[in-house]
């Protein structure tokens, strides 16, 4: 089984529910779950039931199609209003990633646009607009990866950080993309390390679990195992996903990407950051605007295990992502074309907004 | 209940068995082992049941009296060709601390070196030999502890990384101590961070164990969460322990340490190795001599989880230890004086030889 045979997110046959892979019982089951009630969407953004900023916004899409097909009434008013109620609880599901502001944004346009459209129609051409909003996550994801490809020499060993994965996103993933690319063109040169990504062990339970069943050479390892791996020269490049880059470039992603980033310029290593051009978020002058999401302390103290990790009455310091300053940063590969310092200008002349 | 009041290795009172608090079940359990066979202490050691540098160079010299207590000859060839085959074997159990070959080699020195005794006048001279050596860790410790105290201004921050604790020595530890005689000074002011050391939580389980019972203020973050924490302006100095310090300065110590060293390098932070005289090993010149153990896959993939945590078949990196260089080290402090750099010249003007 490949995992990019596993659908991340999608819309059931019947377009009465949303199927989405829970992806905190992986690499031990694969369950999918059919989640009809906006509730149970907001449960499972919440609970990393789906992850990924490019996946959570794919998430979000079809999550206010379904909720605009049951919004029971023939007022406009009364539809819109209830759409943006929906829309308000979704953003709280999580606070960095900007991909689920995006994509709420984009289906809210949509309804609220269309006045030509009956409210049926509507509800309909919210289903494509959420459609529209996956198929684009495909092509930007294989856009990522030829570009990415396009930097890897034979043999390269590529370090990777959390799960920026096909897991993360409709298909192929982000920072994984260029791997898959390579995987589809028949190499078997390249060499994948994952950090395994405490507390939830995203490196460990997903991107492992996406690079071996895709038969990459896959190598696991604790986060704090990175600097002597770098050191035994086995590491000539570092592949990222994020989940939102202010327009200098300072970029958001998982829990420990800016110590990658350290380690990776004191060993001379390249290190880029995979982003789709949604993540860029041109309002935000640099990182330090972007919220960082606290996690509950027991994630890093029980979760997991069997018996307590740690003693009772310890603090935790729990972030769920850091942000990794642009001077530290190689290149930005977004689908449109990779992004090197001043990243403001090379974003602009990308037509990034 | 302190941590400073549990015994981390001691004879027992018969002498007849050491008694070894069992360290891979803390913090849920209390449990003393005790030990009378060469090859359970042998196991205790690689199963990290008793861990630490300092640790288990008393671990070893009491293995080595008891192992002779037990030598039943009346020829003092036999006696020494016994006690040497003990002594190897011992040395086999973990490769890196190198307080394990220095107790070892004082014990063969101690049996070698007294023609004038009798064998069983000598049996109990290396009793002797073996409590002076916890004696003086304890001594070693505590003058560490004032010398670690003198670097600490009110109200600092202080990271480490792994156990370098009173659970890793006879008692006080080695990076602990400056904290332990801060609290004994009724110093509430400081506050410790503590990292959780994948794969097999020492910062969770021991650190953040000894230092909540000994009623420091703990937090304990995930081992990629530092460079966040470093960011926030929260830490003020580091201080880790050593397995082995080459005469450069080099320092192998538990994974990781070198990544917080570039880290506290890159966010300006002064990083400290604290030290005992008998980790330093004058006979290597630098960290490439010091070799590294390597430890079995599953302590990453699987142990600690009631599922596995990574995919069947993926490789694993899962060095034991890596190497600091001297270079990101701001200074080591010894029981004899805080060393900087250039080393070699310090560790001389010590008498370190």
């Amino acid at each position: 089984m490949n995992a990019l045979s596993l659908d991340t997110v999608v819309l059931s046959k019947d377009r009465g529910a949303l199927e989405i892979l829970d992806q905190t019982l992986l690499p031990n089951e694969i369950r999918v779950l059919r989640l009809t009630e906006t509730e149970e969407i907001w449960e499972a953004i919440r609970s990393l039931r789906v992850r990924g900023a490019p996946a959570i916004g794919v998430c979000a899409g079809y999550a206010m199609a379904l909720a605009a097909s049951k919004i029971e009434t023939d007022s406009r008013e009364e539809f819109l209003a209830a759409f943006r109620e929906k829309k308000a609880y979704l953003a709280s599901s999580r606070p960095t990633a900007v991909n689920l502001f995006w994509a709420l944004d984009r289906m809210e346009r949509v309804a609220a646009d269309h006045p030509e459209l009956s409210l049926s129609e509507l509800r309909e051409r919210l289903f494509r607009e959420a459609d529209a909003i996956r198929e684009e996550d495909i092509a930007i994801s294989r856009s990522i990866g030829r570009l990415g490809l396009g930097l890897l020499r034979r043999g390269d060993g590529i370090l990777t950080h959390c799960n920026a994965g096909t897991l993360a996103t409709a298909k192929y993933g982000t920072a994984t993309a260029p791997i898959y690319a390579a995987l589809e063109e028949g190499r078997d040169d390249l060499r994948v390390y994952c950090d395994e990504t405490r507390p939830l062990l995203q490196g460990a339970r997903l991107t492992a679990f996406e690079m071996c069943s895709a038969g990459a050479d896959t190598t696991l390892l604790c986060d704090n195992a990175a600097s002597s791996l770098m050191k035994s020269g086995k590491i000539d490049i570092v592949f990222v996903g994020c989940d939102r880059v202010a327009r200098n470039g300072d970029t958001a992603n998982k829990i420990g990407t800016s110590a990658v980033a350290i380690l990776a310029k004191h060993y001379g290593i390249p290190f880029y950051v995979c982003a789709p051009s949604s993540t860029i978020d041109m309002s935000l002058p640099d990182g330090d605007s972007i919220p960082i999401e606290q996690r509950p302390g027991e994630e890093v103290t029980e979760m997991w295990y069997t018996r307590r990790m740690a003693p009772e009455g310890v603090q935790v310091y729990n972030p769920a992502f850091d942000v990794t300053p642009c001077g530290l940063i190689t290149g930005i590969i977004t689908e449109r074309g990779i992004c090197r310092a001043p990243f403001e200008s090379a974003f602009r002349a990308l037509g990034i907004k």
